[in-house]
């Protein structure tokens, strides 16, 4: 396949990572083209109208379509690989992780890093405060849950790595940038390095 | 296809609902389990263990497999129909909606509907409390985009019903539930009429 793809980003974003994560791992190149979210770049009248009226990022763009939202951009770019099962039941069970990733770990995980990391504590909401707490439960929870999910096995679906794999690991092996302690984890610490040594992997700095 | 589908489910919840309505749509009978998820049905030892480890329902049974998440079900159910866009475009923009749903559209709609009909408003924390404003304001952005998107289209992707329509029109169709107004969105009003137009179309409280 030979069309162009090219990532609307903002590099430090752990779901704009996992598309250039799955691009990687089915050998796709991507152009990039960064936008700094902290100066409003993903919400000017010219974002809004042409890439994503959501005014986020990442956006995958192929020709003149835009595609939104990091876990489908991953599915497009991983269309016909081993990254997505053939198996109905099994492809199922791969969006499963993938729409829980983005509803009970994203939120919490992604979110308390974002704050700690990039925003810095100092300039959070009352509100955003408040809410600390409840994100920590919950994202030791989704740890948790994944943790004895792969405590007998090697990866999330069935037994090779699919798109469920990528899309975790992206804001998981950085949880630890948002306060969490991976120590607790140690099934999901060794996924993690399973991860790492898939050939073609690169890591979130690259 | 011949399989038994089995719904493990909280009828009022428009996840679950959609789940029935592609199944109603596709033409394939399913059998309903109902929990009482104000009586914490979901969350004894032996649901976590056998059903979903989430303690969150719906989960569709497939002979021994259970698929957690309310649109990794609806695509398994899916499977194979015209509700699934073959164009891996199109399938794409249609897995960016369903992604968009979880994160952006149902945490707002779908919680403040929660809070408000199913809890009671009495019954919520501080937090909870002091986190409404922010879910009205999220939940309208939601609907404007929707709006938006469907001014000049009758479907959320290409020029036919899919999944899109069918994950979106669940908790977009009973927003008023939560005290959102429908009428300042006429494009997603007429949306949702064609939705109920639809042949084999179900109900919520079918």
């Amino acid at each position: 396949m030979s069309e162009q793809l090219i990532l609307h980003e903002y590099s430090e974003s752990g779901n704009c990572y996992k598309v250039r994560l799955t691009a990687a791992l089915v050998g796709k190149p991507i152009e990039r083209r960064e936008y700094d979210i902290m100066k409003g770049e993903t919400r000017t009248a010219e974002f809004l109208a042409k890439v994503n009226s959501n005014g986020r990022i990442p956006v995958l763009q192929v020709g003149d379509r835009f595609i939104p939202e990091s876990n489908a951009a991953c599915y497009y770019i991983a269309g016909g690989s081993a990254l997505i099962p053939t198996d109905p039941l099994d492809h199922a069970d791969m969006l499963r992780w993938m729409f829980w990733e983005q509803y009970s770990h994203e939120p919490n995980i992604a979110t308390l890093r974002f704050w700690i990391r990039s925003l810095g504590l100092d300039k959070l909401s009352d509100l955003q405060r408040l809410h600390m707490p409840t994100k920590r439960t919950a994202g030791n929870a989704a740890l948790k849950l994944m943790d004895g999910h792969l405590a007998d096995r090697q990866w999330l679906v069935g037994d090779s790595l699919s798109l469920a794999d990528i899309c975790l690991f992206a804001y998981t092996h950085v949880a630890g940038d948002a306060e969490f302690d991976l120590g607790r984890y140690p099934a999901v610490s060794a996924w993690i390095e399973r991860i790492k040594a898939c050939p073609r992997y690169i890591p979130l700095d690259a």
